[in-house]
């Protein structure tokens, strides 16, 4: 029996920031925390989102391909799929969306898992380019990343609300990934215009955030909080 | 088979800064979790440190009374003990304990368990007074707490220490409780100096932030971050 009450975090948005990008989880390991999720693999490989147990990865050429569970990730969220709340979307943008779950919803110091499925009028995402080493700050990455646009889109947005508390550990507020059900596009959502769509909310009593605990370049980092906090901002508008 | 991987938090710090005081958890609850850990209960009824199993709580006219399973709490932390380090320390305060493990141990990015057992030569603790609605803050509340102070107590400190990066969610750098072995005396720790004791380690490569989600007080919140951390800042030093 899974439980469906809980959102897994491996490492944390933070260590990204100095460039600590070497996978320290394998994808195997982190699907037995769930089923759906988002995330990254090592160097930076490309955007992860985990649908109905399976692991996408949107790579910088923009195409899309499955990810083997003995490759590693360094930062990921995943969590076992089990929809609380569920309503129907048409025509708007993410600004209504998040108008509507604030105004309707008592989640916001919560945890929330979010899925959207169904028709986009345009959806507009980002990936990164796999890293080498010695690796750029995330930053510098951010600065590189490669945009695709595709209009008349059907797929699936997965991710989460995080709560401001969290800024650092994670992104505060929302932070989405898409995979069209063609699985010929996705990657890290930019921006989304809904035509109609079936929004999911999963709120969680419990997130679980584990460290890379034999890492010693995560456990020797210095992090700057500032920098930490700034280059998240920077990084994941 | 206990998991001593693991760390538990019920509650954040936060939730503590602008007054939201009512118990959430029962203790009961709270130690399925661990067999160690500090915390507080309902009310702000005092500081609660548990020791192999046991909770007990410090009242602020500095008596020590055990808590029952079916009292709250509205923060605590868990865990089952299980030390990875132990040394012996001798005639030295906690800078000094603090710059060892600094300069010993690479567990500045994780969660650690901490326990020191012996004999001190002076031990200084606050204890809160229990609060009735409308709650203060949880400033208000330090600038009325009461100091206690023992010398020649052999005794336990429990606590944590966390990395800055969780300030908020909990205080980060150190956190400690103590409770002399009398039964006598104890508290939220404010300094004290160490004649002969062990030391025991324990990092932890999972954190479980557990959220009071049936609070409405809590869910509806609005938390101003720089009060909290600038609140947790001013209470916990």
């Amino acid at each position: 029996m899974v439980d469906t009450s809980r959102l897994f975090q491996h490492g944390t948005l933070a260590l990204l920031v100095p460039g600590l990008f070497d996978g320290t989880m394998k994808v195997g390991e982190l699907l037995k925390h769930g089923d759906t999720g988002i995330g990254t693999t090592d160097a930076l490989g490309g955007e992860m989102i985990i649908l109905d147990g399976v692991a996408y990865l949107v790579t910088s050429d923009g195409k899309v391909r499955t990810v083997a569970e003995n490759e590693t990730t360094p930062f990921s969220n995943a969590h076992f799929y089990h929809a609380k709340d569920k309503f129907r979307l048409q025509n708007c943008k993410m600004f209504d969306l998040e108008k509507k779950i604030a105004s309707e919803y008592d989640y916001q110091n919560l945890f929330v898992g979010i899925k959207l499925t169904g028709d986009f009028k345009n959806v507009k995402t980002r990936s990164v380019k796999a890293q080498a080493k010695p690796y750029p700050s995330l930053m510098d990455v951010a600065k590189d990343q490669v945009v695709f646009t595709e209009d008349n889109s059907k797929g699936t947005i997965v991710g989460y609300y995080s709560p401001a508390l969290f800024h650092g550990m994670t992104a505060s507020g929302y932070h989405l990934h898409y995979l069209n059900s063609a699985l010929s596009m996705g990657g890290h959502i930019l921006e989304f215009e809904i035509e109609d769509v079936v929004v999911e909310l999963q709120p969680f009593e419990t997130v679980e955030q584990h460290f890379p605990i034999a890492s010693s370049d995560f456990k020797q980092a210095e992090f700057d909080l500032k920098q930490v906090h700034a280059g998240i901002t920077e990084a994941e508008k």
